[in-house]
């Protein structure tokens, strides 16, 4: 069932093929991400530890190439009437994207191996403070509109302007943030610890400041309104052998196609019947023969009550 | 210049907009992964410090769903000739992938509100080990072949079986593997121990192993080929400003339409000219009365030496 035979029955088969290495060599997150460098640029500052991420993000962001490179070949078909075989990795995804990232030009370009920062926004501002009511808070300068909203807020723009004119940097400049960055904190961290979150959050909000308060995930699920049917791409859905919970359509809105129901995740064999029937074109005698003989089964019902 | 607008100019317009929050708040990898519970998952077990990581995975799996928008938008245009607003939000990506990992399932259904696991494989079994020689390895024993590879490699297959038997588990279900992590890791610390990397590395290898060693990113850039030019994807490029570095192109590679070249990122106002020239048909003295005018400039030339 290779390319050339599959082609043979329908010469403009479109293939994708995702693959750990180029090489065919097996990858996952857990080994790319050691590889290339990302845990020992995680984690505490001054660490020599690594940290690696709970989040799959090789996986997420080579998925959607894959729909990429499928809606790339089929546009080709449309206007060439050929089909292809796309082939990428999840190794080579991963290295494409630290190279667009610049993590490679910091190396190569400028002889820089980034160490760990903490949780600190890497090359502007941006910094985790613990409330007095023990909460902790993330606050972002990333862009001047950012930046100059948060020292109004915490009310600190003399002594912002006091600390650039000492440390002999214009702190609207966002890389000088980044190497002022301990500085700042020290200066704002005062104002944190003196407050608790019901009154930091709406003077935030009020501004229009790039902050977030800290959940772990129940605390997310349970607390976020983005996680619930409270966002229209979500819905709630009975899935067989878990229950009810919040289930995501596509996070896109498109104007002019309805955004596909969430359906539960099939059982295994579910389609068995349907596809040899509908798409096979197999008679009922048939397929009963083949579920007879053991080659088909009928599908698998979840163990667990719904 | 809103959609309609534009639409009124050519009716068939896809337009397709990334925001921080669906209700247009500003938010940043940096806001999402606070609020939805990643840093809380992350790092040293047992800790109760939020750990940030460095890779702007929102940002890349967005920047990919954008593409894959516009492909859709443009695909239903090849249908019905008729253009559409796509609209998506960083958080909203992240909501949905959340979802789709299980993780808003495993709180839902299984009431798992998910502790920071150190360097261990969720789920089922991968850890991190330190060498005789210092350097650092993770090894993953996910899938039935990468367990029953990894066992036999390390020579202990009686000990692993004993220890299921003692247990009372199966380890050969992953995800009793995960509830054994500790006992597993303590059993096979000894084999690692004891060698060096130039050991280890090629009986991974040559038992096809599903393994990494720890680099920096200064190392993966120097010391991994899939960071260079040997890697087809990569061509070394001069990018003005900067110097000499190895560039990707896509990471996919299609067997019916070339790679294109990676090209150096323009300057600002770089293409300006060609703009005004061949897309709005403008001749060459009416460009050089915005330019004197200071409506339009020239491309601007990095001023470090390249």
């Amino acid at each position: 069932m290779d390319y050339p035979a599959l082609q043979a029955r329908r010469a403009d088969l479109i293939r994708v093929s995702l693959t750990g290495t180029r090489r065919g060599e097996p990858a996952v997150d857990y080994t790319v991400n050691p590889s290339l460098g990302f845990p020992m640029a995680t984690g505490p500052e001054g660490s020599a530890d690594p940290v690696a991420h709970v989040l799959p993000a090789w996986d997420c962001i080579a998925g959607g190439m894959v729909v990429n490179a499928l809606l790339a070949a089929e546009r080709h078909r449309f206007r060439t009437g050929r089909g292809q075989v796309a082939e990428l990795s999840l190794k080579d995804v991963a290295a494409a994207m630290m190279a667009n990232l610049g993590i490679v030009g910091e190396v190569v370009a400028n002889g820089v191996d980034r160490a760990k920062a903490g949780n600190a926004l890497y090359g502007a501002y941006g910094q985790d403070f613990v409330l007095a009511c023990g909460r902790r808070v993330m606050v972002v300068g990333l862009t001047d509109r950012q930046w100059r909203g948060l020292v109004k807020v915490v009310g600190l723009v003399d002594e912002v302007a006091a600390l650039g004119a000492r440390l002999g940097m214009d702190l609207a400049q966002e890389g000088n943030r980044w190497l002022a960055r301990k500085e700042i904190t020290a200066l704002f961290a005062p104002w944190f610890t003196a407050r608790r979150l019901d009154e930091v959050g709406p003077l935030f909000d009020a501004a229009g400041l790039t902050w977030s308060v800290f959940r772990s995930f129940a605390e997310a699920v349970t607390q976020d309104p983005d996680l619930s049917p409270d966002n229209p791409i979500f819905q709630m859905l009975m899935q067989p052998g878990v229950g009810m919970l919040p289930v995501p359509g596509s996070p896109v809105s498109f104007s002019d196609m309805a955004r596909g129901a969430a359906v539960p995740a099939p059982v295994l064999g579910e389609h068995t019947e349907s596809i040899l029937a509908d798409v096979l074109g197999l008679g009922s005698g048939q397929i009963g023969r083949l579920m007879d003989q053991g080659v088909v089964a009928q599908g698998i019902r979840p163990s667990r009550a719904a």
